[in-house]
């Protein structure tokens, strides 16, 4: 937090209650000489407890976060807190405005930024933001992802690996307890510059979540969200326990497998998958096949799947470009949990 | 077909046998000043019998079409048709190579340019040679759309309206013989600019689709649009006959009840639906709520359905402007068919 | 109006009393198959007496006359009108929302379209609905301009010619009875494609303003048209008289005199004014110089008045090209009135 | 003319000696309301005969012709002047200006626009100038091209075919004074819509020209560009006559022959040709190839010509997609000239 | 100075007399692989007294510092310095070309790249080499802004803050020496990344302005920017000095408030403004009102001044985003000068 | 290599034979959120030798040195060579699949970006897996470069300087075994951004080229191009030796002058050279003029030589802009080689 700020919010994190309001981080492009980045945030304050801070809008076509956030905003009483909640719906309000994963102003993936630069462009002043002001608050953090518009994906409960045995067990623990279908352990091959895994360093609780995707509102993702964020808050003691333990089981948690989790496109053209979400593959299956639209009389190419395991995810555009993530397969993870 | 062409095809309409090429249409841009914009023909020709034009690829991001008919044009045996069928299997081709709905080259959509003009844009000059050059050889006409990007829309075979009741039999018969899950009378509200339209007007028996969509590749829809497309081959005698007759039946048909068939946004924001697709609904019934991410302690502003019937289509992505389509309602037929 | 229209409206034009609501344009783009382009509509009936259209938003970027429709659709009390007024307060609402003169869809100037063509593009389509639903439905025509983000022009009320004494006499009384500071008669060069020019041509009164410009809202300007519109509804017998006659006098009318009123950029950089607006100059004397930043040591070119006159309007953002106009000059009107 | 034009010029085209002006065609796009489009227009008249057009930069990217009509009116001593010569040097000047084949106002080609339209976008209004007001003026028109930034081809005189004998001999007899290294017929597969088109449909005698291009100004062309055009004007009895006969024969004209002149891509990748400009090629033999660099492994794609003749002209940017033209072949000219 | 620098100029900053040249920083983009980008500058040497940097162009649509400064270079007799004069009058030169604040070609604003980075971008070039190549050469550093494309502000001279009092006072004694209309503190909210916060950073004396703005040349502000520098440079001994003392004065110095200076926009729409600049307005009292044009049936939203002032800025653009600085305040500056 | 990457290629460098294969660098951009860029990457290792890193595709607008490269992966022979070849022939996949010299994905030039950033944009990622991963496996480096879009350039073969004398040395011999009509030292005014730079401070051997341009391809260039790389190989010892030796002599090499060597444009418009590529030209002779084609009355202005020496380069595209490169010349090199 030595890192000089020029953001400023309304929000006073230290009063009991409930505030909604912004932080405004100064920027100056050619058409607001003066003006802000006005981002959205909450506190609800109440009684002793811990401090969770709730994270959507990271990329800015993932709605089921969001809408969740925003409900919970409005609708929670303040007595029902013990602790503090700090929301922040919509954190690349620029990306979720123009409803694209990555910014419109300068172009990046915040989610790609941590911890960001609190003299650098826009984008990675917000990630600044989150991680000088914010994340020194908390003890535990969510970041509520979904798809977005290039993936379809089981929705899913994520867990951000951490070095540390007992840290690893509070982030299992907590993810367990948002009760999502599925729980999956996603590494994003060791990208250092993700929110969660600047959280888990941080030392804080760390939960994630993947909610279907392919740009849209899925009803059946949204009310798994709605249940899983009131699930660990509770699971936190920051909100009363739930009913009874979730169906989550340790024994079934999942993982990508590395590079080997994700069939990329060997040529351009248009993708047709063989299989439907869930199904299960095995390592040098087909997958699918890329048509080349413009030359019907060419055959399709074939791609291949390079695991075992079950279809996780999908690429929701028809086109592809080499390269392109066309399926994702998870496996049964076999790794310790704590 | 009095007008101007300077298209070149490399296809002999009336050789017998199979012929795989293309169309070229001269087009002098910044970049290619003595090129041509080359769209993929094929031609099956054996035997005695009707002319059927099958199209796909009107809209770029539309893929079910141009996927079965790329497979039919390498895969169908000459000796089992009776007559001549035409393909034009990506008939927008700069839109199908861009994944977009309109052409990226002069932003038209090819489906609100018929019947073309061969002096025109590169997209006009695409619906003068199918209406002057390609439809005059026609008895029928098979146009097969998807949902697109914007769009989620229940598997469906199309009707377009005819004045003449012989004519609307004969269409209605055909798309029946598709055998689609349901069978939908669609008028775009009277727009004379589509290649429907104008196939009607031309006198063609017309058959239209909606396969899915969301901008994806749908394997429902793709075993939908496989089967349909030799089923109507054979009901027009192209192909031999099919096993048995279609469970599609004239009393189910539905259609969109006019303007009243669409739920548009009312404010910018994004829209959480709340039936799924092929729920029943009725008049005045909350729709669904459009959230603002950006003021998460604004409640969200609810839409109403203004018809009964079932949630045909919904709208892919999650951001709406105001006027956007988020669901589209499909009622009961009782108009005349014949 | 025999042309087709796929357009829609919530108004029933004949109705008593305040509606308002909207104009739905179909428009089929990428990233909305199936919805509309929704145009704010509003009208006001009582008791008898003429129809008086209200339009303003012609050009995105002149706000004056959207705001204060906006305040008459709120505020005016139904029972103070004799006859109807229809208010089209935000015209080209693609350019409105974009703050832009012409269309972010279609890149045309409403104004340079009509009567517009309803198989055209949107903008065509939105000149076509004006012309061919609301022009004929209507006695008198105000169409409420500024000077737009790249013209500061001294507010005034303008005459639109008509090439009928009688007519003409009808347009310079109603204009007169605005009672702007000044009155200005502009036929720009004779263009036919404006909506004053289609006015005319299908015999309405007419009455146009310039209010002031540079892209913003002027409190001066605001106050001027507030009252003019008032006055001009006073006048043509749609509101109660105000207290008394204008000041503005037919013997002070101005005109543009032709290419001659204008000071077009003869190099490329920076322009310079001389004269502040109203000042009065004439034909030959500098209007100004032009600087080339990149270039220090060369001399700024002058450029010169080719008439005599007062400074009407000047450029806004300092940067030209050639042909960019850089000052206007308004001059005494002589010609005949009525 | 009959069509209406707001166009105006500050040349008096029937004054003798030189002037050097423009003319301005208003225009009102977002950034300048009330300017307009300024082309440069000279004329230089003196004593008696017939009136030539020089035209220059109908593609913005062919530099060999505005450079030499500079010269001209820069150089030229009226005096030498027996008749009358209106230079248009650049016509679509915002091309000129972008350095583009194409407007960057509207995207249009010049070249592919004519008649024009007045009412139309700028650049259809630029054509219709020229169709309606400066062709009638004129007894003969040359318009004077280069390959442009998509061709690099051997310099060359261009006779636009015309259906009358005794026409098609006056074009001839002038192209041929030109005396390029190379005499070419051009009819761009019928085309209707070009400037020499138009020119031989109002009658007058009319040359076209080709000199290298690749988008950069060649010394070699420049020169021939230079003489050819004082040539010309030598032969139609504007200036003294040139010393000799000129080289060029009407036995050694060629012609595109048609599609078959060109070569197009037939996939995506980077295009190696085989043989150098001017080489000698026949029908069947292999043109180069087309590799795709993101597959090393694959090996290239050969295309051929498709007709003998000598190598005219080439592509220069290295990519290519499908449908663009790699190589155009030139045959000898076998039609009657006469 | 010891980072690398690519940089060159023609300029000899030790030779006595006046130099007119530029600097070039060699930038390798695809157009243009071995060129530079050439920014002007300029330096006037004689006999003994410091070094001034005069700058301009800091910001791409700041116009009255460039014309000064181009008016300075070319008007100054050498022989009327006592020392030397720096000029920079056109620093973001790309940015300058293209009116806009910031640049086009990389996105930035220059003055929030301090102190730059020479292997950086092509504005953090230009920045590294005004902070390692110009300050280490200058006693006094003047850069000279206006409001810009978005805001208009009453014309001012600026104190930057500086931590120690005898620079501070330094400061203050230059910028009081401009004779502004107003004089103004204003800090950016702290934000150490502009051209003044650097040059405090390194020790000089440091005026900036803000003169007018709306992306447009303002008369009375460059009257003020004329007197200004010359007054500065009196005050510093580099010209003789003027006729009397300033009359400006410390004891009315004024400062923007920090975050409550800025009235931000609460919603997007039309800004109307409820004051003229120089108004005294007070904190909670409505400073205007936000429209939405689309939905005139809805009440404007307003907003409230955060603080006592004067009105000391606006904004031009009418339309607004959340966010966006509609006014600014400032109020009586009560902290220490010296 | 301490550096983190999360690249992952196909390619076991250590394996014997020939693998063709790619790099996959993750990346995540709006439309593909867990996919990669795949960089195409071979390597033929046979026997014992030296590691030879054979790279083209720097800038994806020069072809000579993909085409060349993609040749000898499908061609040669693993028992030809004695040690291993590493080939990168389209380094920078998404330029090249462009065609352009900077990155469509984040507008960089690969060639400012060494040693990159493996946390950085993805073109800084690509050139930190370049240095990080396949520079230490090398003992020697060529890169292959043309002139590009913007430059036309005589084919030579490039000395990168390096400090060391027997470095140098080891250089200069390689360059010479290259065999190209011209050898030329560059060192881009001492950039430490390039490849070349990057690879001689990590020690080893360094060739570069420079082969036509014109953003074509050269058939001339194309053949030198083939020959020199495999008589580097040769002399490197990985290929067999060669027939005899190179016809390049130590005493024939050029220098680019430092900023004498290059003739940027002093206006903006459009430049005639007047010198052919090869011609010897003398400093303060005029090089060209530039014309201003939308003002024909306006004499071009010269531009002037600042060197003594050969024309080596010109630029390609007829417009230029103030700075842009015009020609650039070499001149006979006098330092040191060893």
């Amino acid at each position: 937090m030595a890192r000089m700020s020029t953001a400023r919010t309304t929000i006073d994190f230290d009063r009991s209650g409930k505030q909604i309001g912004f932080v405004d981080i100064p920027h100056s492009p050619h058409d607001d000489a003066w003006g802000a980045t006005r981002i959205p945030l909450a506190v609800i304050r109440n009684g002793n407890g811990p401090t969770v801070i709730l994270q959507a809008g990271n990329h800015g076509d993932e709605y089921e976060g969001p809408i969740t956030l925003g409900e919970l905003i409005r609708d929670l009483d303040p007595g029902m807190v013990s602790g503090r909640i700090i929301f922040l719906p919509a954190i690349n309000l620029p990306a979720v405005l123009a409803g694209r994963r990555t910014s419109p102003v300068d172009g990046l993936n915040l989610n790609r930024t941590f911890p960001g630069d609190p003299t650098g462009t826009i984008t990675q002043q917000i990630s600044a933001y989150v991680s000088d002001v914010v994340m020194p608050l908390g003890h535990a953090y969510v970041d509520l992802h979904s798809g977005g518009s290039s993936l379809n994906i089981l929705p899913s409960a994520i867990i951000e690996p951490a070095p540390d045995a007992a840290h690893r067990k509070r982030n299992m623990e907590a993810v367990l307890a948002f009760d999502a279908p599925l729980t999956v352990v996603i590494d994003n091959l060791g990208e250092p510059r993700t929110s969660t895994a600047t959280s888990v360093r941080a030392g804080l609780t760390t939960v994630g979540t993947e909610m279907a995707g392919a740009g849209t509102v899925s009803l059946d993702a949204l009310g798994i969200c709605r249940k899983g964020v009131r699930n660990v808050l509770s699971h936190l003691g920051v909100l009363p326990p739930t009913g009874g333990p979730p169906a989550a089981r340790p024994e079934n948690i999942l993982r990508i497998p590395g590079h080997d989790g994700y069939v990329l496109a060997t040529t351009n053209g248009v993708f047709e998958p063989f299989h439907a979400l869930g199904a299960e593959v095995h390592a040098g299956e087909d997958a699918g096949r890329i048509h080349n639209l413009a030359d019907p009389g060419r055959a399709p190419e074939t791609v291949r799947y390079l695991s075992d395991g079950i279809v996780y995810g999908r690429r929701q555009p028809g086109r592809v470009v080499v390269g392109n993530c066309c399926v994702t397969v998870a496996t049964r993870y076999e790794g310790e949990l704590a």
